[in-house]
């Protein structure tokens, strides 16, 4: 594997989820494979399980890990082709990739979507800036439109409770007072189409997620018929699409109740964190004994630790 | 020892204080208890001497170190019970210590007084959230009300310049111009209660650490009658505990001057740093011979290590 | 080599451009010499490059290494002599370096110039301070007045890259719209003239580098006559030292174009980054064949990796 930014450069996601497990059951089986090698770490944006998951699967593979917060410690970027960069930005993407790729064996990016312009956001200039011009392998740590080594996390976890050889798992849209990237949804919906499960997506009409990424994923805009025997509820918020990065108004009933839950088939809660109580999940749910949302969290570590094995193993 | 929160996690005060001299002696002796264990620094609040020299504890013991400011790094924390999480506040402490605790062998936690509610800093609500909700090992980088690592280099540091089996120690209150917690008074009359030393707290009225942390400890409002023959003197400015976190008018004389410290049989001068000079002590104070607070702050290192080393023994 | 703060403190350039491209050769051929020693760097500014250069730098050498930046992660510093500290400046250098000096067994020090007092910038404050007050080696990694990791790796690149013996290498100033410090230009200069290169200094009226720092080197303010016939040009902006720290107007026809890349024997591009496109240089100029910039960046692992391993084999 040459990158880990998205589903398309994956050769096998079975394989990877298996390789997911086989790190959690044996954490420092591959510690030889990064010794001298370096990670860094870059974050355009906060983060708390991505940010210690990383560094810790890092270590784990026995590689030298730096952090960078690249607003705070370091300089603006420039993005743009041909700019005369006269305003608040010291430096181009361009010098800075390559650079980066000079102390770097791989680089994992965190890059949000501003959720101005859908167009803009949906190119994933950051990510892709990075694969195209640093020289060296690029780990999606939650880019514009996607965040696959949570999406891997999930496939781990589901991979881990299923009691079905083809549960019914279900996303779920649920408020937020907060325009969210739809990054998480986007990134859910892509790998689980590349499952055998029974999945469904059900959200509020406006809120369906770009065709590219729910591909034929049934879309159901009756959120108590989804439930209906669902193995897994993943709930999260996103922003609109169509409307794009809007707070549509109305839908704080789909908050996830207790009396949803018993719709399903004693489902499993999961979510990705951070979750706002009170908005996404009533805390009855969350702290039953069917939220699995720490297991899924404790997942990040070997959700991306699989996929730099696959990527060092190739160095 | 399963916490090192404060001074009733320690079985033995004096066994404790006996590890950090031979962690001095020997820095690297129990590099191999802490192979492969993950230590979690997290920061509510600014550190230089604790966050320095924790990470460098750690890697003594060998640990793999993750440091992490928490506001500006990842999410700002709700710690309130049942509250809709409308505000500015992202993750809840339920889901974010369950989570780190799911990537950290010990996790060390600074996070001060908010000096407005005295019962609400009292309950120590970060510290013990942690403690109750991490399911790790939980040690005090500076909480609300205790600083046992700054303590427990205090004793260090006692011990090794004592010339008297029975030592006069004197805390005495400094003035300053900020409303500080009273963490560092409070955790060095707690410790220093515990050891047989000759002990004496000295501060202006209004200004009485509250009981449950001063004990039985002297208290005296007259500094000069304090310092006489005193061996050790211990300053440190701290706000109202009674006028809750209230910086009372007056008192600038309290500072520690070359006059009072004529006072004391020749004693050391002490101070957790950092210091203002001018407002807490002369120039001529720290700039002397007497002043051990470089010594005191080299000691945090053998401090901490000691107590990670009676933690990772019982891992 | 006791420190690495000034060209005063090396004893023999060549000697450690040699080794900075020994190192470069086995970057890990020195790893015992750091081990169980202890790196912290200091920012008190932004970096990209240095971070990132002198972590892996550090790591190389087999050492543990500490980041931290000053202002948001601890203390404002306050570096007057017999100053009332009742300002918002927290602890004193004298306490802060020395206390530094515990726990570290090499410091790296970034602190820029504040460019409104020449006379202050040009104490070199905080880089003397960390020097005479710590107890141990400095690493300056960019001063008010200097930046020699990057000259050092700035020689290591032109020695790498050279045809002819003794090439003419150009130190041209280039327009920008902040004011920013001399120190790289500064120090190329200095370092440039402990070399048997033909070296030369362009700039307009008003930007004259001080004479200290510019040494015996040939000044000239026609920038196309400058050029010609030159194998490297070197392009940097700085902020006027006469009229200090401002930015005088016009000069912005001083950018680094093809046209005058064509005055030139075909010569390098050279800036220490970051730089701004279409202001400094333009596009095609920094993109073409003979922009050498990312390798001069990548030089900056063995330029301070060299310096610290002539400081560690002094220990």
């Amino acid at each position: 594997m040459k990158h880990f930014i998205s589903p398309s450069d994956v050769p096998n996601i079975q394989d990877l989820v298996d390789e997911g497990l086989a790190q959690k059951a044996n954490p420092l089986a591959d510690r030889a494979l990064g010794k001298d090698k370096t990670l860094v770490l870059l974050f355009f944006n906060s983060s708390l399980r991505t940010r210690l998951s990383t560094q810790k699967a890092g270590l784990n593979l026995g590689m030298n890990v730096i952090v960078m917060n690249v607003g705070s410690d370091s300089w603006q970027l420039e993005f743009g082709d041909g700019v005369k960069m006269d305003g608040n930005k010291a430096e181009h993407i361009k010098e800075a990739a390559a650079v980066i790729g000079q102390y770097a064996d791989i680089i994992g990016v965190r890059a949000f979507a501003g959720l101005t312009d859908a167009e803009e956001d949906y190119k994933e200039l950051v990510l892709e800036s990075f694969r195209s011009l640093s020289g060296v392998p690029i780990v999606n740590l939650e880019s514009a439109t996607r965040h696959p080594c949570q999406s891997l996390a999930d496939l781990i976890t589901i991979e881990e409770l299923k009691t079905k050889t083809r549960p019914k798992v279900v996303l779920t849209w649920a408020p937020h007072i907060k325009a969210l990237p739809q990054a998480v949804g986007n990134s859910f919906a892509e790998w689980l189409n590349l499952t055998e499960y029974d999945f469904v997506i059900t959200n509020p009409e406006g809120y369906d997620l770009p065709e590219a990424y729910r591909g034929n994923a049934r879309v159901a805009h009756n959120q108590a018929e989804a439930f209906e025997g669902a193995d897994f509820i993943y709930a999260k918020n996103w922003s609109s699409y169509t409307d794009y990065g809007k707070v549509l108004p109305g839908n704080e009933d789909w908050i996830i109740s207790e009396d949803k839950m018993a719709l399903t088939d004693n489902a499993k809660f999961m979510h990705c964190l951070p979750v706002r109580r009170g908005l996404i999940v009533e805390d009855a749910v969350i702290d039953s004994s069917n939220s699995v949302v720490i297991q899924q969290a404790g997942n990040r570590v070997w959700s991306v630790q699989a996929a730099m094995k696959k990527i060092l193993g190739e160095l």
